[in-house]
């Protein structure tokens, strides 16, 4: 079977690998789709060579087939779709002994820290996998994981029906979370300074704002009626973002930082102080987010379909690695493992 | 009646004051005690003077006798004990109307923005008014507000029994803090640079780290078997400890913001993604912390007399105040107004 490892500077190998009998706990999957997401490309870039280790086969958005199954699996058989939750825990530190292994101290992610979905077969541990049910699509399955992502957010940011949130930053996460905010009955708001990434959430039927043409400040204002946003989602990693996000809150407003921020970052903490507000990371996702993500996408509440920019066989990885590179336009490329 | 003016530039002026007849709504206050904190220092070194506009008495930590009261109050009587909590709200912004009276948009906090307890005779609207137990003296009374700061705190932060909290700074509040979590239930460890400060600490059964001479991270590292602190709660509003704060917090812990930090501090926003931790801004108190803060000295359950460093007259108040500049062992000094 064809594996795609990442090798470092901005190229990937293609290997003939061989396919792994699934252990007791196990399943073998043949691979569908693998989407590209931001993690990838700082992979890519060679931002993360330190932990990642090339050659290493990345990829951790995907769909597949189990194409065979461990002795001890009962809750799955032969041919049946599914995704991958790519989270490997320890089972035994403080994190997992609260309950929070999808942040365990020693976690492994599959893709980053070990090898990944780039690849015709994948086996991984039975407990990573979840069901896809008919109507769902392989195609739309590989975006199943990001959907999830943005489910955590939305959870973590506790949004409900009839409240006001801002997004910061357009990209596909910010995208999803929007989605996934509208469907909860609330008011969502992206800024964004693309003009594409603005167009892409208006045509899914969300308002935005250019934060370098409006003033974001006055805007949010104007749109809560002076109360200010009851959530924000701070999803750029820039700066700017994060001066403004304690500014647009509401007093008790909430703000979700999902982007990672490299380094340490000026934070207005008197407003945290007056408004009393609240600031929650969120990493991603709990096995109840990949079910409500499948359960969204089966019920039709969300369309997939407009956030895959392109479809490319897994021999044409590096170039469709080199498409989303730099490309506001780019939402999500998705590589097809099976020729 | 006497009344202390703050003019300005460290000064007082005693003043012969008239009393004010009580509105409808309103009592007078015969004032037992007041206590000078932390702000009040603020205002006397002049850091304040835009908002409070000198000349100004100030004091909103206090206790007292209702001497008059309004033809429609129904809930008090001349002669009962009270304290009151120095929060005037509008009742018609979107904070009031959420719920969040303490943090109004519009909110004037007495004693600062308007007249405050540093005199005789102190008429105030009603439903600021709580009564005091007979089993709790005028001098712990002046302390009710900082507890009831401490209350808010504390309950902001969700601390629980069998939680391991760290204070980040040992002065009154810090101090209060952890005597309200450690009535809670929970183990507490005050983080303090002065020597005398952590002797006040350790006097009164908190555990005590001088982050001067032992490094914080390791130190809670092994208090906490690794896990890191449930609770930090952030009193210093120096970089520094903002700097440790996201070190030493528990994946999932909860970090409450109790200091006020003028200007914008760098915060490690990547261990808020990578522990999903949770900040909580806190400000002053609703009408429950007053209330448990009364109970709890009430009861026995605080002891608030270690915190009185010294008794002053009024006609002394330069001199109470001179006496706290700058000096960490003064935890509260306190200024009797009756002669």
């Amino acid at each position: 079977m064809t594996a795609a490892q990442y090798i470092g500077n901005k190229s990937f190998e293609l290997v003939n690998g061989t396919s792994i009998s699934p252990g007791a706990n196990e399943v073998r999957l043949d691979v569908g789709f693998v989407g590209i997401c931001g993690t990838d490309m700082h992979i890519y870039r060679g931002a993360m060579d330190q932990r990642v280790c090339p050659p290493r086969v990345i990829g951790h958005e995907m769909s597949g087939i189990v194409a065979e199954i461990g002795s001890q699996v009962q809750s799955l058989k032969i041919g049946d779709h599914v995704v991958v939750r790519p989270l490997d825990h320890c089972g035994d530190c403080p994190a997992c002994n609260a309950g929070h292994s999808h942040i365990c101290h020693n976690l492994k992610f599959m893709g980053i820290d070990t090898p990944g979905a780039l690849q015709q077969s994948w086996t991984v541990k039975a407990h990573t996998v979840h069901k896809l049910p008919d109507n769902v699509s392989m195609k739309q399955g590989a975006l199943i994981e990001p959907l999830a992502v943005a489910c955590h957010d939305v959870a973590r940011a506790r949004l409900t029906a009839g409240e006001k949130a801002v997004v910061l930053g357009g990209g596909p996460i910010g995208q999803l979370i929007a989605q996934v905010g509208k469907c909860t009955g609330a008011d969502i708001l992206i800024s964004e300074v693309s003009d594409v990434r603005r167009k892409f959430a208006e045509d899914n039927g969300i308002l935005t704002t250019n934060p370098l043409a409006e003033d974001i400040e006055s805007k949010i204002h104007a749109w809560t009626g002076g109360k200010g946003a009851d959530v924000v989602f701070e999803v750029t990693g820039v700066a700017g973002a994060v001066e403004s996000m304690t500014k647009i809150a509401a007093t008790r407003g909430r703000i979700c930082v999902v982007a990672i921020h490299p380094s340490d970052c000026p934070v207005n903490l008197f407003d945290f102080f007056w408004k009393e507000l609240e600031m929650l990371g969120a990493r991603v996702y709990q096995a109840s987010d990949f079910e409500q993500a499948i359960d969204m996408v089966a019920n039709g509440v969300i369309d997939l379909k407009p956030f895959i920019t392109s479809v490319s066989s897994l021999s044409n990885v590096d170039q469709a690695f080199a498409s989303m590179d730099g490309n506001p336009a780019g939402m999500k490329a998705i590589i097809q493992c099976q020729s």
